[in-house]
């Protein structure tokens, strides 16, 4: 067995630990004489694993009591129909900063579903290469909230800040207090995280939680009850909270191998500090290198390059196929960038190793020495 | 490491030959370096999977080219909602035959969201213990489409028909022909079916399918047109099959799982035919010990018994505990009923081995001979 150097923007890279784990327990249990996947969601062992994998996400993020954690299936996708639907029971328009294309993408779902939807700021005028800074967000006089995309994974585009003035909030123009919601799908868990400021957090988990279909939602309490009348029952953020996300059976497994990422982070890692240091070593070593070339680039601000996905180009564009081809020879995995926008990406989620930075950017340097 | 006999009603025991595959090529899938969980839904070695799966499906069940395979997210539960919005487009009312606590709730949800829904026949005056006949389910003027449960996996009532008339048609009271759909969540993969007599099939994966998380969606495809404008973008079947279900990133671990089941079925049994004639012999040995004792019964009308899921009772309840706890203590798993319901419950899906079935008939006579 060979494990290659995984720069897959998701589904991504899992710790080996984790999978190493699972394989362990794959045909048994902790000697219960069955796999996760074949348990019951209501027998006490399982609930202990799900119970468990929910302790660790609110110790890793600090989250705090007023806050529930659901564990709930669809992608974020479904999320971006699922939020409207929970948070404009009482009216009002949904709001977004527009920073690239999943952000779009949640704006278009609402408009699809609410007819309207504002754009309270956008980067769409620089091509998504600087987020909007704090003062150039401006909400409607009716917005029921704001939703931003923390980092965009394609774009390669993240937030170097939380929305809100300086005192924390976000207010529209008549005063009244607007709850932020944010996807978060691939930079939850990068490092700590001031959970207090947001309304409602969410994150599909094939990034930096585990397995795709299984989607986090973390939530105000008094966020629960905001909900149109006419959503499909699933939904619910009230009744996912009640029902402890198992309102119908769960995606078991992938909740099982998420909790395995969680202790991984906790024990091996030393919690959400740690493996933001490991981070910003990690984006710093590439991004470095990319700068200190003049054959490969990278669009973005620099503080707002994405510490998760580092999207770059060749100078010479012809080259593009020959790099992938070798690359992937030399056993570094997924390097190509989204078929919506060619180039290539490295995403460097929080199971990429150091050492495959280091292996990347030696390619890299051999090759521009071969090829530049 | 010790595989106990797993009666669980679902999530459910697996066959062991797709645990042990899975767990081979948990860390490395066939020299690739990376496991399943951690490829891109796009990549070739991915794509490739899961149109195996689909191939498998296809030919287990012989479905016909006219017809659609989806593979989507959310549990049956989020099909009782989905299903409606993508054939209500053109109005008219979904019909439902009410056989137990899984159809009630798809009505439940039909009502919750479209306002209406409309009683076609219902076995609630026997208690669920006997399914209306073809005859009396009588379809409503407007009848867009008629929904049943094949198999309700609480009460162990089985259709031993597929609802129609002898030319295998189903039409309201003008003579228009009305859509069959079918929740077939804890029946399908059991033995042959003619697909050609649905518009839609659905199956939750985590009783005959694969982990749950995971459902299976067979669509005629003249119904990918019917969805009303206002639905959440991922339930829509025309966009999920438009995209090969990959709308957004699928669950694709649970995909891969599916398609060793379905593998598994086909070089490791042999087809559905010869996983039916498993399935009579494994449902006939336990009703026959049931019907042979005066300590255990069941009550469902015979030809309408599950051969999935055996619900039964001792005629002393006070006794159960002890059977529970005893069986759990022999190896015996998850006999429990329904919390809704209590009593016993043996399911006895595909990955259920006849000798599970042998093991559970001997502990059966002798408690009854301890106890009785």
């Amino acid at each position: 067995m060979t494990r290659h150097y995984n720069f897959c923007a998701g589904p991504a890279a899992l710790p080996e630990a984790v999978l190493a784990r699972a394989r362990e327990e794959m045909l048994d249990y902790r000697g219960r004489g069955l796999s996760v996947m074949e348990m019951s969601h209501r027998s006490g062992d399982y609930v202990a694993i799900a119970e468990q994998a929910e302790r660790d996400l609110r110790d890793l993020l600090a989250i705090p009591d007023n806050y529930r954690v659901l564990f709930t299936q669809g992608g974020a996708t479904q999320q971006f129909a699922a939020l409207p639907y929970n948070l404009l029971g009482a009216g009002g328009t949904a709001n977004f900063v527009q920073t690239g294309i999943w952000g779009s993408k949640a704006i278009k779902e609402a408009r699809h579903l609410f007819g309207d939807a504002a754009v309270a700021a956008s980067s769409e005028a620089n091509g998504h290469t600087a987020v909007p800074r704090p003062e150039d967000i401006v909400l409607s006089s009716d917005a029921a909230y704001l939703h931003y995309t923390a980092n965009e994974t394609i774009g390669g585009l993240e937030f170097d800040y939380i929305p809100g003035n300086d005192a924390g909030e976000l207010r529209r123009p008549d005063g009244r207090e607007v709850p932020l919601a944010c996807d978060m799908s691939s930079s939850i868990l990068s490092g700590p995280l001031d959970v207090s400021r947001f309304g409602v957090i969410y994150a599909g988990a094939q990034k930096n939680i585990g397995p795709a279909g299984l989607v986090v939602a973390i939530v105000r309490d008094d966020l629960l009850d905001q909900g149109r009348a006419d959503m499909p029952s699933l939904f619910s953020y009230r009744a996912l909270a009640e029902a402890g996300s198992m309102i119908n059976t769960p995606a078991t497994y992938s909740w099982y191998l998420a909790g395995l990422v969680f202790q991984w982070l906790k024990d091996d890692i030393g919690g959400l500090a740690a493996m933001s240091a490991i981070n910003d070593r990690k984006a710093a070593r590439l991004y470095a290198a990319i700068d200190a070339s003049e054959f490969y680039s990278n669009p973005i601000a620099p503080r707002n390059r994405s510490r998760m996905n580092v999207p770059f180009v060749l100078a010479d564009s012809r080259l593009e196929d020959a790099f992938l081809a070798e690359s992937e020879e030399a056993g570094l995995l997924n390097l190509k960038g989204h078929r919506s926008v060619g180039g290539m990406r490295a995403s460097l989620y929080n199971a990429v190793p150091e050492a495959a930075v280091e292996a990347l950017v030696d390619f890299m340097a051999d090759f521009e020495k071969r090829r530049g």
